[in-house]
């Protein structure tokens, strides 16, 4: 399997997040991505490509224009406010906090907190002096592999960094701007596939896909996540949200406790692949996020190195183009054996 | 005048805010009510009054059960999820992470951190272990200040701490938990008065007051404050938000530039208090912000500790039973100086 790098998303890295109560070091650094590509060349998985450029036309297929153009200009607003640290909102457009029945963006405030505020979900995804040269390397990175798969390799890895999930059609958050997997699914249907299917292992939910396509039936999306009663992002995730309108039925969310160890996490595994088997997808799409493992600092599922191999090979019984898309994962010294264990497991199975 | 004033306060201490990108000291802190105790007790303002008690059932005519439920249980809870710093939330249901169409608060994640980023609508509002009883003991000094209003007293000075502007029906924020000044202004409803009006001279909107009366006629609020294209709370605040329904009308925000000094800021002060002759109020409730003031550490007017007393005055002439409740003011060496000069200036024009 080849893998699609790109040395961009060193640009982004940033000093701290907050999170559960504590301003601390962010988890979200760029020795994750090296750390996965020192692994893909030691066990030699496969050739390691540079992207092509893509520009702002596919991200534009997914994400909202004013979104984007915030995104591009917000580090340096954030400078002409006088501020040189990393950027991070501190207030947010709650129901409480607009006025009744009045549209989202209708009107958003001209200064730049306002602003962060209003595309943020979260106080945990710093802007950085580097995050756009990072964020649009990381999409060119997953287009590239788009590209290799929709030419007829049967599997690719794109390495992402930042992750993209987590971010909808218009916000951020959980360390995530651009939805590098959902650019990749809009992209395919671009380039005639009829339906895909996006498959989401990080351990946290995948709100962002499942905003971006709730009420599409062309792509098929589930997530498989800690329990939103549990965890973060805590007001999506829940197993009642099926889709809407012409998306009703092509969302599944398979939220799982605390402690799920790999028994369990197989059994919900399985029914995602029964259920992407019954859609019949050109092509899958995989946000492959390792945070799962039983040492991740953040999270609290019990998988274990070799269960990658069995996610893997899981995986490769679909029988589809596959494209990877790095997500998350903060053991990161772990992360590179993780990675490469579920690719390696597919390649062996497929 | 008489100052209702209670220690409870002293039991809310955070330690830690975040604001503009960075977490720092808590500006909102006990010592911000003792020096305005001293100055009242300097400048023989006239007798302390200790608070009755309350209970819940003033708070509850404000706000929402479930609001005041989780305040009640939030430490404990925070306390139970193995923490026991100051509770931030971060992570906030945002229009994009709440499913489409479904009502707020008909699913509340029963994570401590997901029922604080429901009820919060910011990052910089800490819950402590004390905090429970400041906020009841500030609502207590509200009330008791009511009653001695509603019993026949000029003016009254209800000492509250923490503020409470910015807090709404079901949620906290901006240093708020209860809105003290709504709960009073409520009370003087149920005590008999037909018309209240709330003028709001923090420097910050009073978002929250807005949003408990936003579609009543029986009580008129206005708020004088920052520009929200320039300053927290950035979503609310705008000119064009007059109230709806029944309460279409009755609501006037008056925002005013970055740099307002006391020339332009008196002129606003003459069309608000023309607004409350025109709506002709049993009595006033005054939210009274002492942040405008040119020193102040996190905002940006230029009032001067003189100009306090020309406050004092011109809200004085409206000639009304009036109630003042305190709110922000982060300059905290001058706090007790400007308060009591606006109560000064207000005793000697009446």
């Amino acid at each position: 399997m080849r893998t699609v790098y790109s040395e961009d998303h060193r640009q982004h890295d940033a000093n701290m997040e907050l999170i559960e109560g504590k301003l601390v070091k962010a988890h979200e650094m760029p020795r994750r991505a090296d750390i996965v590509l020192d692994r893909v060349r030691h066990q030699k998985l496969g050739e390691i490509v540079t992207p092509q450029r893509f520009g702002l036309a596919p991200i534009l297929r997914v994400h909202d224009e004013g979104f984007v153009t915030f995104l591009r200009d917000a580090w340096n607003d954030w400078l002409k406010s006088g501020r040189d640290f990393d950027a991070l909102p501190h207030v947010w457009p709650v129901p409480g906090l607009t006025v009744p029945g009045r549209k989202r963006g209708s009107r958003i405030s001209k200064s730049i907190d306002g602003k962060m505020g209003h595309y943020a979900i979260d106080a945990g995804t710093p802007i950085t002096a580097g995050t756009w040269t990072a964020i649009t390397g990381a999409v060119d990175v997953a287009m590239t592999g788009q590209k290799l798969v929709a030419s007829g390799e049967r599997a690719v890895f794109a390495l992402c960094r930042p992750p993209g999930h987590h971010a909808g059609s218009d916000f951020y958050g959980g360390y995530c701007f651009f939805n590098n997997a959902a650019i990749a699914a809009q992209a395919f249907l671009d380039a005639g596939a009829k339906r895909v299917a996006i498959l989401d292992v990080d351990y946290h939910h995948g709100n962002g896909t499942q905003e971006i396509f709730y009420s599409r039936d062309d792509v098929l999306t589930i997530s498989l996540h800690s329990d939103p009663d549990q965890e973060f992002p805590y007001y999506l995730g829940y197993a009642d949200e099926i889709g809407q309108g012409a998306g009703e039925g092509y969302h599944l969310n398979l939220p799982l406790p605390w402690g799920t160890a790999w028994a369990s996490y197989e059994a919900a595994l399985q029914q995602a692949m029964a259920r992407i088997r019954q859609y019949g997808p050109d092509v899958l799409v995989v946000s492959l996020g390792l945070d799962t493992f039983e040492h991740d600092p953040i999270s609290r599922f019990k998988l274990t190195h070799d269960d990658y191999l069995r996610m893997g090979e899981v995986i490769a019984k679909a029988d589809l183009p596959t494209l990877f898309v790095f997500e998350g994962g903060y053991a990161v010294e772990a992360l590179g054996v993780n990675t490469v264990n579920v690719l390696s497991g597919f390649d062996q199975a497929a």
